[in-house]
């Protein structure tokens, strides 16, 4: 199936603003995926297509909770020698999403959008294992840190959540999202804690791409605001919450069928849901001791 | 360490209203043990001592992430040959919850209560393989199932928590709350969705005890309530936040250690915390596509 961090992404931020997918892709990659690459305006001019080579290719299995999943093939292919060269229009970028991959490349990246006032960043076990001294100066260089709350432990060696959150937090970025799967996921800074339920589904499909879907509206929900509005709680727990409301359009389809055709009026509809369904109005009665 | 179900859910229960305890203990089972179950004007007339018993004995291991767990020994003890029989007050409860335990035992209970108006009921995984009919049967006769989300998957064979609780409702509870461990927990009704995230700490000490904790909370705070005003929604609602932030105290130490010396105060900071913590107020921005 057509997937991919850069597609799952674009697939959402698109809803709020233009997005500029920066990657390379292989000769397999044809002319169907980048439309599906350019829906809702994305500029793939990027997207780099690399003679003779092939796209980046990952092949899983998951358990019977759809939660946990084993790599069966993790193929780099085009990425082992990419040299990210970016256009003026990337480079100018306000906002930037840096998707999971070799931190070396996420750093080259980094480096060329000098301008952004906003930066995230994806990582997964593989560079926590192997490339951890580019994988922290990278993290040292971004506002948000969006990983699996699995990762998070291994990264800081702390199996506490808040307590990796925090330790997180020392090293540079302001903004901890902890992506809980089916669970949900969950927000840390400094001065807040949020956590946002999975959108129930009777039905769960397929559940890749649904990381980078949520990051997709998260980022691209802070995207679509003016940069002080970016900083502020309400801001950030929406974004956590649109970016929720997108994936659960995702893992209903496989690839990228979840999300073709969904309607903004259908994210909004999922926003509202999740209000309710997590709206608590307490009650406070009289305790005896 | 004191623990088993009894013991945890009658501390938390305790705040909201006089509870009674029905069960065997062995000779181990002393006066200070006795005195901790006291708390908060508790009645244990019910509790059964068995000359030249032991008492139910459980031993597990916790995993790195202190949300799964391995058991390595559990001893029925003076649960094997224990009849229950019920003094007048006992019977005459108006709230009853049936802790995890054979469900021939939960049934006997159940039976004597009759007039219960509310009855919510624990089992766990050893039970669904062993005595399915029994624990199907005394499920049907039960207002509200409460179920690790990993046992009610086992129980329905249905992976999906959404309709692994939409199977349970169509066998005669009108609730279920799937306990998530580290993640919360969740409520389905057939009108209504609901997750609560756990109370969000630094450590947490001992996991032990943290469902049975909850149970009490949760069952407790609807028992405080008279008949009508517990099948609210917001009542509903409440229940589970009462019941995770008395869960919280309870990890916070070992055995019966969290719990101790908690004020109703310190309760109600942390239900107000969990409104404060899953607030969203959804901004409604406008979408492409």
């Amino acid at each position: 199936m057509l997937g991919g961090a850069a597609t799952h992404f674009a697939l959402a931020a698109s809803f709020f603003d233009r997005v500029h997918v920066v990657g390379p892709v292989g000769e397999d990659f044809g002319e169907a995926e980048l439309e599906v690459l350019r829906t809702r305006g994305t500029d793939v001019s990027d997207v780099e297509r690399v003679p003779g080579g092939r796209t980046f290719f990952w092949r899983g299995r998951y358990h019977d909770d759809l939660n946990t999943r084993d790599t069966l093939d993790t193929q780099l292919n085009v990425f082992e020698r990419f040299e990210p060269r970016l256009s003026e229009a990337s480079r100018a970028c306000e906002v930037l999403f840096l998707a999971n991959i070799q931190p070396s490349l996420q750093l080259a990246v980094r480096e060329q959008c000098s301008e952004a006032r906003f930066v995230a960043l994806d990582s997964m076990n593989l560079w926590i294992q192997t490339a951890r001294d580019q994988l922290e100066e990278v993290i040292a260089s971004v506002d948000c840190l969006v990983l699996n709350d699995e990762e998070l432990r291994q990264l800081t060696g702390r199996p506490n959540l808040l307590s990796a959150a925090h330790a997180v937090l020392e090293r540079g970025p302001w903004i901890v999202v902890a992506k809980q799967g089916g669970y949900g996921a969950a927000m840390v800074t400094r001065e807040d804690f949020f956590s946002l339920p999975a959108y129930p589904l009777r039905e769960v499909v397929d559940p890749t791409g649904a990381g980078d879907t949520f990051a997709g509206g998260f980022v691209g929900f802070l995207a679509g605001l003016p940069e002080p509005r970016r900083r502020e709680r309400r801001a950030l727990r929406n974004a956590m919450a649109y970016g929720t409301a997108l994936a659960s359009f995702n893992v209903e389809g496989f690839g990228t069928e979840g999300l073709a055709g969904v309607s903004g009026a259908q994210v909004l509809e999922r926003v509202r849901d999740l209000d309710r369904f997590t709206r608590l109005e307490p009650i406070e009665v009289p305790l005896h001791g």
